[in-house]
């Protein structure tokens, strides 16, 4: 899990997948985890898909300015348009400011 | 998916199981999903956990003394605690407010 800290961006994508093209959606998903990776004021990505095809990924932004840089990536758009053509059949994605946080591990 | 407007709150819990007491998890999962559902200002919440236990869950709330209230409420308390016993290795909670969103549906 991330440090993730008050101001930090959290971009939060909740999708329903289809099942059309799935090693093409696999090798995507890994390229723009890397590419997001080398991004300014990345602060980390974890993503969570169950078996029926819903997913949530949470990228987090050391700002709004690198959230929105992020966003505008052409390998990311081009990605987004493979997305609606191919592999999800509905999307969301709510950007949010971080306010608090509390972690617990087991001692 | 959720409606999700700006200066909502996302109460982001990622969390990971261990295998422990399933049954009783299960059970209180759905507890707390429907004692939620019943607070004041609540706007929904979406819930994804992968095979190997690894869970994002998002309740979204109207405001933050809503999401206040939320955390404070006794019983989601006492099933913190049998969390920390019982069902998870760790977990993390992160309270974000929400700035914009953008929805698609396959047309």
């Amino acid at each position: 899990m991330t440090q993730d800290g008050p101001g930090e961006i959290a971009v939060i994508f909740r999708s329903q997948r289809n099942g059309t093209d799935p090693a093409g959606y696999a090798a995507a998903a890994a390229a723009m985890e890397v590419r997001a990776a080398a991004m300014p004021g990345y602060r980390g990505i974890e993503s969570v898909r169950d078996a029926e095809g819903v997913g949530i990924t949470i990228s987090w932004w050391a700002d709004e300015a690198a959230a929105i840089a992020w966003r505008d990536d052409p390998a990311h758009a081009a990605v987004r348009e493979r997305g609606r053509a191919l592999w999800y059949d509905r999307y969301e994605v709510t950007v949010a400011q971080v306010t608090r946080g509390y972690r617990w591990v087991r001692g």
